[in-house]
């Protein structure tokens, strides 16, 4: 980054514990997603017929677990980047783990009413609507941290580029799949699961570990 | 801090098991606050409705995930300046900790009551009674390690004021919620929403980073 | 510790992870204790009296909290001078952990049925049979690191003993409790309140700062 | 390790976040297991046997609690000896969590059904299953740090065959144990309960600590 670095108006913070609550955040949120799934009850004469309605359930389990864990990856991505915080900053940060923290209700939502017709539709619009958030909210993070020159000065401007690009990948797809979920509720559910495992994919070749200045 | 460190009558102990338990704590009592939120059963016929009529359980998620996210912001800002706590500060810590985790109580008493004349009162005072004692434990915290010579001797008077005004602004308009929530309930939480996100506002120009004696 | 170190027959691990993981179940064991309190249903005539009705689910909860809390306390003096660990402790501090994230169970069993006489007693003796094996564990976990010669050769034995002192100080006065526990279940619970916060009473004079050699 | 070390194709991460957030998901999955365990209603006028007839609740908890604690011990072995790790290191890692975080599901199922003839065997199956891919997956994210040279240079080859020998050693039982649970689920369970202990013993004298080159 050969940009000089413009002042400092915001003090400064060590990212240590920004990254402790994040992990601590995203970590509680990915695994309260099991509490959603109940237990079929009184379904002794045929347990696995009734674990086998329940798929709607795993489904959005493992789409929710995987966006979480992705949003997760990527915030990994940023903080190995980040040289301090601010105050501006840590205000994004929580917005982006209220918007993380908040997935287990339309999970929850989307399991209960995926085999209802209309309420299907909002179902899976409210849930697509909180994954794009979420994503949204990775992305606003990161920009952020580059405009105000909170990350290593070692970093070349190329790969800012990339990462910034690798960071918010699929924005636009999640837009579409909120409106398919206007129509079709299960294929957009499946959408965002490819979504999710896409975002997974490892930020491989494109950034190798930069050579400290 | 020109005054001479009085000689530590308490055992010294590092803070770094403070800060990893509190943002243990703190982040399970954020995230925990969603499952306050039901999903609304058999609403298949008009799921948008249902999801309308919840909006106290969604104002009550938002003013309590923000007042708690003030708090651990508040508290990183405290272990900043930290040089180490003794017995005292971590039993203060604990009960600070004790008052915000129990939020999630009032938080859903207040969702499940608010549509009901005399009950509503009563959730949104305690409510309000559970804000002010998480802030208050906040303020005590930072007074007495100040107080004990805690904190970091590099800490100019000046910014210890600053600093200690910040930490306990709005106490005094947490009273006058409390007030306002006998007679007019969704006023005052409406209140608590504007103060924790006036708490969230960045501590900005007042404090630049101390430079190391 | 001037006895010359045994030759260690057991590999030896660092104890951040231990630190970290031990935080992060207690931190949830402390904080999923306010799931236990459930909000009266359909109490909107009397919402004040309901909410005092639920005496026993507020004193079990701060029993509770109050006790893990102490764990937690004795927990940082254990690793603030054990200078590694081996799979035996290691083993040891998870039969700790599982022992306080029961504490939830007994915890609701306490408030379920603290109004029915004889169910009172059984719950009342659970609970404290609970509490005691948390308290026995903290000591069983340091003996062991004292005994393998894991902890700090700086501490004194002056300080060794003290602390072995500190950390089982009440063990007996816990058996008694039980013991009142099965005529008198509340004044047992008031009890065990008593002694967690007479743990939680700092480890104060006794303790100064090792002179590292 | 002295094969020479192949160059890297994939950007190196920190292994410090890896950990935080294992250690998260692990000690939120460990601690949720209680809340599987309901606290038996209207069982004033014999507790004790309504208590008595929960064993299954607690078996099952145990076995859990068991088989978690021994991932998150081996994890903490693996990562001892992990240099850094790779973005695909990263993603089995997310897989890992994902099998140990959907655990307490057939925990519950199992303790719900065990009493159902039928039933009972599709539990005990499904638990089973859940169990053998959590160590599957502790096996193959080693495996995978090995192969792709993550690990410490100075971990000698011989201590590198004994780990991975340790870190996999009971997955041949775990499947004699499914086919027993299709015919004796109870049996199989406590086969489980075994196999969590022994996986727990210590990885004593195999793995004396590497000097340092």
């Amino acid at each position: 980054m050969t940009e000089s670095k413009a002042p400092r108006a915001q003090p400064a913070y060590r990212t240590g514990r920004i990254e402790a609550f994040s992990d601590g955040v995203l970590a509680i949120a990915i695994t309260l997603l099991i509490l959603e799934i109940g237990v079929p009850a009184g379904a002794g004469d045929d347990l696995l017929a009734a674990l086998g309605e329940q798929w709607p359930s795993y489904l959005a389990y493992f789409v929710s677990f995987a966006t979480i864990g992705a949003v997760w990856f990527a915030h990994t991505v940023i903080t190995e980047y980040l040289e301090h915080a601010d105050s501006v900053l840590v205000r994004l940060n929580l917005m982006l783990l209220l918007v993380v923290s908040f997935l287990p209700f339309p999970t929850k939502l989307l399991a209960e009413y995926v085999h209802e017709p209309d309420a299907e539709r909002i179902a899976a619009t409210v849930y697509g609507i909180n994954l794009l958030l979420a994503l949204v909210m990775v992305s606003v993070v990161w920009r952020y941290a580059v405009r105000e020159h909170l990350v290593s000065p070692d970093l070349a401007d190329e790969d800012v580029k990339t990462l910034t690009k690798r960071l918010t990948p699929t924005l636009g797809l999640y837009v579409v799949m909120i409106l398919v979920g206007l129509f079709l509720p299960i294929a957009a559910v499946v959408g965002y699961l490819l979504l999710a495992l896409f975002v997974l994919i490892p930020f491989g070749a494109i950034r190798h570990r930069p050579t400290q200045a």
